[in-house]
C-alpha cells in the first residue's frame, strides 16, 4: 500500500510500505478517506515542531475513515464503523492501532468536518475550561476567524460566557463569526485595549486565548481583568510574546501556554467519547464552523502542503486518489 | 512635625503638618527612626507606581521606628518596643498607627537592618514560597546581587534549594553570593540557557525569578524545565517581558507577577510576626545580605532620591534629620 512518509528534509515523499497488519488482540485495522493537512503537519515535516518526525514515519495528525477488520478483546466497535484515529500517522490507505486510540464519529457528521475533529474541537474546549469561567464573563481571542476561534465563540456561547473576537478583517469575518454567536468582533491592531475596553467594561475580559504571539500577546493582555489568564497557543506572528510586566505584577496576569498532546495525555476511547460524542454533534448542528476547504488526492500531496488558502486542504486517502 | 509628601509633580517636598495623635483604642503612636528609599518609593513619587500618590500624603514604604504611647485595647506592645511599620507613610517624625500594622523587631537587628525587613526579605520568601521546590531544586535569579536575590540565595539554601545567579557583574558579585551560599553565579547574557543547562543539567531550573524583564525574561524562562514557573516581580529594563511562545506551548512553562501587597493582603500582625521574626534573625546572623547604604538626614531627601548607588540611601528621621 501507499503512505505519505517525511523526507527527512522538510518535505514529504509518496511511498510503497508494508500493508497494516491483520490486528491483534484490542486493536483494530482502519482503511482511511480523508484527512487534513493541519499546520503542526506542516511544521512536523519542516523539522519545526516539538517533536522530531521519525524517519520512515508516516505523518498525519489527523484522519477519518472505516473500521475494516476487528480484532479479539475488543468492545464496542464494529467493521463498518466511522473512526478518527487519535495518534499520527494517517496519511496512508490502511492503518492498524489500538481500538482504545480510535473514536467512533456519527454518520450524520460528514467526512470533511470528521476529518477535522481530532485537534481543534477538544483544544477550544479544554482551552475554555481552563478559563475559571462563569457566565456573563468575557473571553477574548485573536485569529478568531480560524477553526478554533469559531469553535470558541460557540462553546462560549453554549456555557452563557460572551466573546471579543480580534480579526484582521473585520469585513470578512464578521457574518460568519456574529452568526456564529460572537458577542463583538474588531480589528487586531494597537487600538484593542481601548476598544476592548469599552466593550467589556472596567472588569476586563477573564480569558485570553493567544495564536499570534510577539505584540498581540501584550495586545490581548491589556484586556484581561485582574488575575485574568492569558493562554498562548499558537505563533503566526513568529515572534516572542511580549507582555508588560506591569500587568504581570500589578495586575496579577498569569500566562500559561496550551498544547493538545501533553493536556489529553493518553485518554483512552472510553474517557474521550462522550466529549467527542458532543464535539461532532457541535460540528454537525454548526458547519460554518469549519472553513471551506480543498479536497486534494493524495498524489498532490505536495499541492496541498503549499496549499495557499483560504480555508484548508484535505487529502483523500481512498484507493484512487494516490495515482 | 515635620513629614515628606509627595509634590505631585514627580518630586517630593518637607512640609509642617499635625501632629501624630495620641493613640486611640487599638492604636499605637511611634516615634520614627529611619527609613529606606525603596524603588517603589521612587516609582510612587514619580507617579509610575500601580497606585497613585494622594494629594499631600506622607509617602515612604518602610521604615523602623520605636513605640512612644500605646492606646487602648492593644496587646503585646509597649512603649519602647522596636518596630516596623507595615503600611506607607513611614517618612516622618511621627506616626500613630493601628497597632495590628505594626511589627516588633528585635533589639539584636540594628536599625539599618530592621528598615529593609518590611519588603524584600517577605518578598523573597513568598515568591520561594509559590515555586513547588524540593530539596536539590534549581532556582535560576537576575539582578542576583540585589537585596531581594541575596536573600532568594539564604531562603533557598536554608531549604536544600540551589540557586543559579545572574548578575551584571561577575567579578563584583561573586564573593557576595558564594559567601551567602549561592551555587552558581554566571553573566546574564545571551550565553545564560546553554550554560546554565551545562550547570544544572537537562531537568532544568523549577522556577526562575525576574526583576530585569525584556529579553532577559525569556532567557531565563528558556532554563527552565518542564512546567517551571517564571516570576516577574520587577522591571529593571523597562521593556516588555519577551518570552518565546514554544516554551509556554511546548514546555509547559507558566509566567506570573510577583506584588508582596496583594499577595499579603490585610494580613494581621500576629499572622505576620512569627514570619518577619524569622527573617529578622535571618538579616541578624547574615547582615552581608543588605548591601551597603548610605544614611541622608531627612533635610537632604533630594539628595537620597538622587543616590547614584552602590547600594542604598537611607533617611534619619529623628528630631535632628530635619533641620
Amino acid at each position: 500500500m501507499k503512505a505519505i512518509l517525511g523526507d527527512g528534509d522538510g518535505g514529504v515523499v509518496i511511498r510503497d510500505v508494508a500493508d497494516a497488519p491483520a490486528p491483534g488482540a484490542g486493536e483494530v485495522r482502519v482503511t482511511m478517506a480523508l484527512a487534513p493537512v493541519n499546520p503542526a503537519d506542516r511544521m512536523l515535516v519542516a523539522g519545526a515542531y516539538s517533536l522530531a518526525v521519525a524517519h520512515d514515519e508516516i505523518v498525519g495528525a489527523e484522519g477519518v475513515g472505516r473500521v475494516d477488520t476487528v480484532g479479539h478483546e475488543v468492545a464496542g466497535l464494529l467493521p463498518g464503523d466511522r473512526v478518527i484515529c487519535l495518534d499520527r500517522g494517517n496519511w496512508t490507505q490502511q492503518r492498524t492501532i489500538a481500538a482504545d486510540r480510535v473514536i467512533r464519529v456519527p454518520d450524520a457528521l460528514a467526512d470533511p468536518l470528521a476529518a477535522v475533529l481530532r485537534i481543534n474541537p477538544p483544544t477550544a474546549e479544554r482551552m475554555l475550561g481552563k478559563g475559571d469561567l462563569h457566565p456573563g464573563d468575557w473571553v477574548i481571542l485573536n485569529g478568531a476567524a480560524s477553526m478554533v476561534g469559531r469553535l470558541t465563540v460557540v462553546l462560549a456561547r453554549e456555557r452563557g460566557v460572551r466573546t471579543l473576537c480580534l480579526v484582521r478583517d473585520v469585513g470578512a469575518a464578521a457574518p460568519v463569526l456574529s452568526n456564529l454567536g460572537a458577542d463583538a468582533i474588531i480589528a487586531d491592531d494597537g487600538e484593542v485595549p481601548q476598544r476592548a475596553a469599552a466593550i467589556i467594561g472596567e472588569a476586563g475580559a477573564r480569558l485570553a486565548l493567544d495564536c499570534v504571539a510577539g505584540e498581540a500577546s501584550g495586545r490581548l493582555a491589556a484586556c484581561l481583568g485582574h488575575s485574568g489568564l492569558l493562554m498562548v497557543y499558537g505563533n503566526l506572528s513568529g515572534q516572542a510574546c511580549a507582555i508588560p510586566s506591569s500587568l504581570l505584577t500589578g495586575r496579577g496576569v498569569k500566562v500559561r501556554g496550551f498544547s493538545l498532546r501533553p493536556d489529553e495525555g493518553r485518554a483512552a476511547r472510553a474517557e474521550l467519547q462522550p466529549m467527542f460524542a458532543r464535539l461532532a454533534q457541535l460540528l454537525a448542528d454548526n458547519p460554518a464552523i469549519v472553513p471551506p476547504h480543498t479536497v486534494y488526492p493524495a498524489a498532490r500531496i505536495a499541492f496541498a502542503l503549499d496549499h495557499p488558502g483560504p480555508g484548508r486542504a484535505l487529502i483523500a486517502l481512498d484507493r484512487a486518489a494516490w495515482t
